[in-house]
């Protein structure tokens, strides 16, 4: 079982990405467990204030850290936390490895930057990893948080239907998958290749690496020269 | 008003993130406009029949081209679209420059894969463009999709409620944007820069650039490469 939890100044936008599909799967099955926490619960005074004006001056309202000590404070008093994420664009690049990894551990805090950003001291003493998904600015973590779970979750044994589905992904091999096809044999004069359709074994499986090979090669060749190829 | 329409075959998944915070503002604006289509309604036979087995065998169900041709014809007969995107984890790196560059498009279909992937002659004959939110398998396309939307939808002029801050994002520069801060001064003995509690505005302006370059080169020096830091 593999626990996250979510911290969020706007938690609503992460409704939906865990109640359907495979994340339901998972969760219905007792592999995953999401919990999403609204930040404003542990927020200061009568206003639940989350966030202020950032110190030296300049546009955008900065998370404070006082709401989000309080809400690790209770959530690491119930059990140990393998790692504290702060989801951020300037962190280290999520990829599947790493998703191999987190697919580990058992209980994983995933903090959700919004606004202009947190404050730094967040990120300096209470988180203990920083992953960004990529080099594009979101209005708000909650769609990476969702994401990471997604790439995580599907990885635990039992989620997929089919394990052998897993393995032979793009980036789980360095190659990325081959091209797929299925009926009909032919729409508006466009065919699908005549090997697959040949129920010779061998010959598929050797198109379909040469396949995956020559498609890494034009689109990603930087996945191969980590290999012999 | 920047259009997106999104097809796919799990619409559930994105009833939440596009119904609040920014994404809700942009819409109620009118400078956002997004439409999810499910693909079932353009699936084959009383089933709705949306994918099937790949041809040449083995695990995991492909998408049929005959639903998303006719969904591509009836939303093309509709209007002209700048860009039909598949969302692929083999498909151009989305960053923010391509977010920029699509803020600027006024109609985007995004087509979301699920399952196995998507029978290849939809990728080679109604697509114009694949795009890849990195290098990590999803069990759905459906947040990438989200994800891109909140990048590029945050740019359209008049989203944020002040302009000058998606300027000063990382990226938009190719510098990570520096450390942000707020109160308390002081929490838990961890401190605040005094330099940010001066006043002196052009000291706070230098300190933050310094901070931005040292970061940068610190995180991500292949940002600084293509500079003349």
């Amino acid at each position: 079982m593999l626990r996250f939890d979510i911290v969020s100044a706007v938690p609503e936008l992460l409704t939906s990405p865990f109640d359907h599909s495979m994340m339901k799967r998972a969760r219905d099955r007792g592999l995953l467990d999401v919990h999403v926490h609204d930040l404003r619960h542990y927020g200061l005074g009568k206003h639940q204030q989350i966030d202020d004006y950032q110190y030296g001056g300049g546009a955008g309202m900065v998370m404070m850290i006082e709401p989000i000590y309080r809400c690790f404070q209770e959530l690491q008093a119930s059990r140990p936390y393998d790692e504290v994420v702060f989801l951020a664009p300037d962190g280290e690049r999520f990829n599947q490895s790493i998703a191999n990894e987190l697919s580990l551990k058992q209980n994983i805090i995933l903090l959700c930057g919004h606004y202009k950003g947190v404050d730094e001291r967040v990120r300096q003493h209470l988180i203990t990893r920083e992953l960004s998904i990529g080099d594009f600015v979101l209005s708000g973590a909650e769609l990476a948080a969702a994401i990471l779970v997604d790439a995580v979750g599907r990885l635990l044994p039992g989620v997929l239907n089919n394990e052998e589905s897993a393995l032979l992904d793009s980036f789980q091999d360095d190659l990325i998958a081959p091209p797929v096809f299925t009926r009909p044999a032919e729409y508006q004069g466009w065919k699908v290749p005549a090997v697959l359709l040949s129920g010779h074994e061998a010959k598929i499986e050797e198109w379909r690496y040469l396949q995956a090979v020559q498609r890494t090669r034009e689109r990603r060749p930087d996945l191969l020269d980590k290999d012999e190829f």
